[in-house]
């Protein structure tokens, strides 16, 4: 948690972007049941209730009045028998106090409250709610039908997709964890040992220095399936591990990295010839991003560098240039570059990708290759976002593209015959947390002398850390 | 997931049990978001569902027609472009030909049928849904008001209730898994170490071997506070550590102990004499339990020893039987032996407490201290307890009693002067896990070997597990 002053002055500020249009909506959450009501998940507030309230506390929620200016704090004091079990806790006034809100109701009042300003023809905006308790709450208090205020995503988002100083420094405390999770990940990084092994080890990293995992990791010798969960498989000398997984520190920010790592430290040539591209892909996005740029053009710049690469291997044949255009790279790398990061691991998803990675200026282009992509606008200062490129053999995406199934004029630019030589490689890829700097970009991750500390990640360091990390 | 089978005779117990009475509706789980839809918690499904169906897969919903004994299985299947994200995925065909059901539908005609049936004046049975998309789901297939069966309630709960050999092996995997947590807590029980490490590196253990923690350990110092998930303390040299932890295999059945160590290995005799006390009770609980008694029976034959133990140590005076019938007590134990373990580490208590741990020969007993008893009944061959008795000194409580705010004469039994010389004390709790057996009980979790094995309890064994294995 910030100071209080940090919160007075974002919904200080929020309020200037809304002003005079009646009620900001902004319920937290409550505990989320594992398999009965009393057995809960790790408790996580909602991210934007954390931006503008910094109360990590199941069971409140917030109406901030535009036309007042006045925030409330609606929740409720424990009782005797409650601190019996609990240890002392603070009550909802001081709970409140502590982030600069001054008037305070209890829980059941909030669908009072907004009942009352729907009665009085004022307007009640409220974000897209995503978990079943929350729905549950704003359909009893909105009218049927209420839909989620874009004005609001807007202007939440203009907020939030620029991260202080101080919120740099959590992004960075989440991204020291990530570091201790990948190269223990690496260390252990041996024939026989399972990926559920490697999984747990891992979770328990970000859980003994954070909050946790900020999405549940993908450890897997399948690196071709994107949202790999099964950790079942045993690692095989040969085999590359992909190891996609992030930490959120205590304060609910979040870090994003991947690594993809040969089984016992040694690449075949195979590997290491691929994941050289990938490498270079991601170091070109260091090279290039500043805040002159639009994203989608760092997108398709990183995967130029892939074709290049493609092409040096005989897998991509023909004009680079007209691969590029025809989106033929996106059979290796069928997503983005990136997303932004933050309280989310993909920054504020829940309000929509055209709000978040796009805007007027840039909509999501029709560029073959960008369908998947969650970013596309231009780069800011302050903004957080993952580069992570891939090169990917996914056998049904193969089979799909040699049937036809490709985006227009792509396959012709595709060499089936030595592709398909590749169907059991699995696949690369990198990624590492970039913040835009008023002339250009750095790299997240600092070591404890406050240097720059990026993850292992040319094929010598990787093996270093695999085989003498042990 | 046990053999095909299991489940089919399962299914075809509950329809005897249930026949005639129209629908058994049973919701699966979805995914629970943390803080988008996209970033879920790891999924867990619900235990009723799993125990009648056996599959662990996000997007199911069944119904049981017990006039014709037919199942049914709702879900759908996985696009092509899902499998290019997520793999091969069995289809929804096969995944109910897994468990021995043939018919199968789209997860949108659960609606309809459930509605279709209610049209046609049939009888829907459905359990008390605690996640809100299961309350969302229900409410737009039943009437407005439908309430939970308590037929279907008593049915599930007397089939989950007795457990097989095949359960019990689950049951012994998770305490493998247990035993793995607890004594890796002992080892890092050092002056200086965090409770939040301690209780990440366990966590991490139990995602290593199995589903991951059966419910939010407790890693604290303050063992007076019986539900503390705070961690944010550093252990100091004369605390005391106490942490209740368990386990999930992947099969979702569950493990639960606790043991309370002290920081650096040794007991101040003062800590030591309490823990006797509570040590001996959880002892007498495995000498005394067997299939003829009821549980509230142990429970209050644990209190005895309990208060014996006090007697001596001159925490309660009086007459040891008076002292019992009052529930003085109640004052340094404020909770119940133990409660059901099985699917939930808290078996069945979704389905409310007066079915799952009381029923018409024992309802929930008047004695003052029984009030939070999760579990009463007759014991019978096939139930899995947990047994943890406890001492704590729980300052809020002792200002309460002695404040005249405890149970009718209980008060009197106590030594005010002597119990707030120990407010500093914190608390104890020995916690493991009991089967019972045909002609007893017999101690969950065994060795490698197949022989019984106990997590350190004694204290020598204690401090031998902190400092010989750090």
């Amino acid at each position: 948690m910030f100071e209080k002053k940090t919160y007075i002055a974002r919904r200080a500020a929020l309020v200037r972007k809304m002003e005079g249009r009646g009620l900001v909506v902004l319920p937290g959450h409550v505990e989320s049941p594992v398999n009965y009501l009393g057995n809960t998940y790790h408790f996580r507030q909602d991210s934007t209730f954390l931006y503008y309230f910094g109360l990590s506390v199941p069971g409140l929620a917030a109406v901030i009045d535009t036309d007042s200016g006045e925030a409330t704090l609606f929740g409720d004091d424990f009782t005797v028998d409650d601190i019996i079990w609990m240890g002392p806790q603070p009550g909802i006034t001081d709970l409140a106090a502590s982030v600069g809100v001054s008037r305070t109701a209890l829980f059941a009042s909030f669908t009072a409250e907004v009942r009352a300003a729907v009665a009085k023809g004022r307007e009640v905006h409220f974000l897209p709610p995503y978990r079943g308790e929350t729905r549950l709450l704003l359909s009893g208090a909105l009218p049927a039908g209420a839909a989620p205020s874009a004005d609001l995503i807007r202007a939440v988002v203009s907020m939030r997709d620029k991260k202080s100083a101080e919120e740099i420094e959590q992004i960075e405390e989440a991204c020291a964890i990530g570091y201790e999770m990948h190269t223990l990940a690496m260390s252990m990084c041996h024939p026989g040992v399972t990926e559920r092994e490697i999984a747990g080890a891992i979770e328990g990293v970000s859980l003994k220095h954070g909050w946790g995992v900020s999405f549940h990791p993908i450890v897997s010798q399948h690196g071709e399936t994107l949202h790999n969960h099964n950790h079942s498989g045993v690692l095989e000398t040969g085999r590359l591990l992909l190891v996609d997984a992030g930490a959120e520190a205590t304060s609910g920010y979040a870090s994003d990295f991947t690594r993809t790592i040969p089984v016992g430290g040694t690449f075949t040539s195979r590997q290491r010839d691929i994941y050289e591209i990938v490498l270079a892909a991601n170091n070109l996005a260091f090279d290039i991003a500043t805040p002159s740029m639009r994203y989608v053009d760092v997108h398709l710049a990183a995967c130029r560098m892939l074709i290049e690469g493609l092409s040096s291997l005989g897998l991509i044949r023909g004009s680079i240039d007209d691969a590029v255009a025809t989106g033929a790279h996106s059979l290796f790398m069928p997503h983005g570059l990136g997303h932004q990061m933050g309280l989310d691991v993909h920054d504020m998803e829940d309000m929509g990708e055209q709000y978040v990675g796009y805007d007027a200026e840039t909509p999501r282009s029709t560029h073959p290759s960008c369908s998947a992509c969650r970013m596309g606008r231009r780069l800011e200062a302050g903004m957080v976002v993952s580069v992570e490129p891939g090169i990917y053999f996914v056998p049904a995406l193969i089979a799909k593209w040699h049937g036809g199934g490709g985006p227009a004029n792509a396959a012709a630019f595709i060499d089936f015959g030595r592709v398909e030589s590749y169907l059991d490689f699995g696949g690369i890829r990198l990624e590492d947390d970039m913040l835009i700097t008023s002339d250009g970009n750095r790299l997240l991750g600092t070591a404890p002398d406050g240097s720059p500390r990026r993850i292992p990640i040319t094929p010598n360091e990787v093996a270093v850390a695999v085989r003498d990390m042990k």
